[in-house]
């Protein structure tokens, strides 16, 4: 049953998306006219309401619905790299994440998801209102509590040694691979997310000498299609790229790196 | 510390791969000598060995190895697609995730890890000998008891009737959407995977028809780079098509339905 | 050296394009500021000029520049389609080329073009406002010589038998396929374009029960880059879609088709 | 009607191509068993013979037949490319166009069609047998008289001073640039064709310190769908990457470049 405080997707008719965090006694405006919350609460997922004349779909947002929702002020990580990365990182229950920068927060909540109740994600983020914008939208998914979020510059170092992966998403990488390596375990994964050419050819050098190894470079493309199903085609446009995503292990080679 | 009964991915030194279960006295042979699993038992993952005179790097496998080094007859389903998918579907702990049918069990696996200690996955597959090697395969990532096989087809019905989510990867699935809506909880998700347009044609009229909402196709693509940093480009060849995927969301609209 | 009557295409340094048709006392308005037609008569291709204190470039608009500045009410077919149907079509000079429909003339121009001043094009068109404005958007490459235009639909038939090539574009295809394979002579090229994969699937169909061979489906992608060398990358977003081109070829068969 | 010395494809009802150059008396064997050149002397593009019970139907080899049957040493030119470079250097009877190097001739060829009986078409080649090679593969389309094949480094100067267009295709591209912009008359479009990002980010830094106006950079994928109309589906694989294309135009600037 749906109550005070959950937050819904509502998805209209028309196929427009309006996510609302419920209150008792809350009002909500759309294109089709308003929605008293207490219409909304005490009904289940799945539920139909009435907007006016039309009707709307009462659904529980998921993952991706708050990607797309987040409260931001950096790029996102897409669904389409996310997916990926979670999987080429191997992240299952109970590992140790780690990731810097936090950026909005969308992989550190997709990385909380991911790592269970057992398992625990640290967030390195140097800049304090990214920081806490990041905690509150994995707030949002109720994970906080799967999460520790560091305000430091990894180039100060990295407090944990054991990680099972460690995702990297900031402007200049290269300077802090080594200490990315020397964090993980030995078999650890790692992931640099670069948007030019220029980054993943030097991010390559890079590893390269500090012995990483199965490195691969990726680039993902997702296309929507129309859903008319007499007039079945792919939408006009479509995303034409976020980043390469880098991948590798680390590897002992007896003792330290680099 | 790896030991016997174990799984280590064996990465040598010229990129090519070798999964061994380790067992005492066994040997292994590679295109650059023999590897003793001797040599292997009692050493750390990321740690390296010689074969002959070459290196080699133990790894722990990952889900994606996993996949691509499944016991199979069928399609399996790519990590590119899996990831999307497991996002789509919104999989989190604690969710009942049911499929039809199991394949070569890459998906199931998926779910499996993915619903984490307090989910379940019930696959649907009417041929023994595909179950029993999806079970098989689920075993090798040590989850075999996050799912109920059912060797059962799903015209005869779906036992439940509150899933999170349902995963569709038979060669004639209009005649089961019915079904798999009624196997989900009210703002459940579902994914139909289907290789040809006139299939995803099919699913799109009935989809309309069956009432089910925020239904979205969609078709990923992957290309993996060369890693030389100084001749960076993409690989020459790529996969060109794996399947379409069809997302959807089932409502109530005021009981039963179709 | 360029004269009243031209057109050029004025390329500012902050990359805004304006193609501009001279005439004498001409005045011509830009973010930068006003150009005098006489400022650019007299000078010649890739010469600069000044836009106040900004420079701009007089270049002479090729066919792409013609193709997105036509005048026009109907898709156009992108560039990145257009060279692979002159490819595919084997288009060569004094070819008889066919098309149906004119729609904005970006075709027929470019069909113009390839069969050289021994070549002709034929372009059936049923509505008149279409057909004049494909009239004029050829003669703005001065190749409306080269081309009859027809006001005529095809299911009253096609007046010519011995076409090297057809083109055909109309919303729905499958009616003249058979005009289109009487039209051409033996081993003669035909592309027909679909947005979408119902229509692909009915003309394919068709295409079979006539006899046409060596049939091919294609879709065409391209991909902008950005070119700041320091941080070369893709754009952010691309075409998705614009349509599926279907290639065949009419064989005898020993006499009529169909 | 087909004569003995003309190149004809074979397209059989299986969908095998053989291209056979016609001789009396020759006889051509294929996995269906032996076609006597005499069979096919006298008929027409587009007839019908039989080989065994099978039937196999006489093409016209078109262009792209001739790209992928070419004898070859080097990387050809694809159709998808090479239609795009055909538009964007606005190719057209009369043009003056210059190539370095030459390779297999795929691009001289079509360079020399579309420079129609009235153009030119210069082909700079500093390897004779690559050279020899490539004016046979052009001398198969008849067009041999259109082009000028030079023996000659391009390091040591270009001798035309006002090409239309310039296309480059050579291993290190970046010390030949300003030549090339020399080559060509005001307003005259160059492609530089690159395998690395490296490259491209070399082109691009070098072509900015040139002048070079208009610069684009282009990448293009074709997917290739089956054609059974039941089952329309892309192929499963596709080629992932060719080259990035780099498009420019060259300008005054007020004298010398460079």
């Amino acid at each position: 049953m749906i109550k005070s405080g959950d937050r819904v997707l509502v998805l209209t008719d028309d196929d427009s998306r309006y996510l609302i965090t419920l209150k008792e006694g809350g009002i909500f405006g759309t294109h089709l006219g308003n929605i008293l919350h207490e219409e909304i609460i005490g009904k289940e997922y799945g539920d139909v309401i009435k907007i006016g004349r039309s009707l709307a779909y009462l659904l529980k947002p998921g993952i991706v619905d708050h990607i797309f929702t987040l409260n931001r002020r950096t790029q996102i990580v897409y669904p389409k790299d996310m997916g990926f990365i979670i999987l080429m990182l191997d992240i299952k229950d109970g590992d140790l994440v780690i990731e810097c920068g936090a950026g909005s927060g969308s992989m550190t909540g997709a990385f909380a998801r991911f790592v269970g109740p057992n398992g625990r994600v640290v967030s390195y983020e140097r800049r304090e209102k990214f920081m806490e914008r990041a905690r509150e939208n994995v707030s949002r998914l109720g994970l906080e509590k799967r999460v520790t979020f560091k305000l430091k510059d990894i180039e100060e170092g990295i407090d944990e040694t054991n990680a099972d992966a460690f995702f990297l998403d900031i402007p200049e990488p290269v300077p802090h691979l080594k200490n990315v390596l020397n964090s993980l375990k030995g078999g650890g994964r790692f992931c640099v997310l670069c948007p030019t050419t220029n980054q993943v050819q030097d991010v390559l050098e890079a590893l390269k000498e500090l012995g990483a190894v199965d490195v691969e470079v990726w680039e993902i493309f997702v296309r929507k299609m129309k859903t008319n199903p007499k007039r079945f085609r792919p939408e006009d446009r479509m995303v034409g790229h976020t980043a390469y995503l880098i991948f590798g292990v680390k590897v002992s080679r007896g003792g330290e790196i680099g």
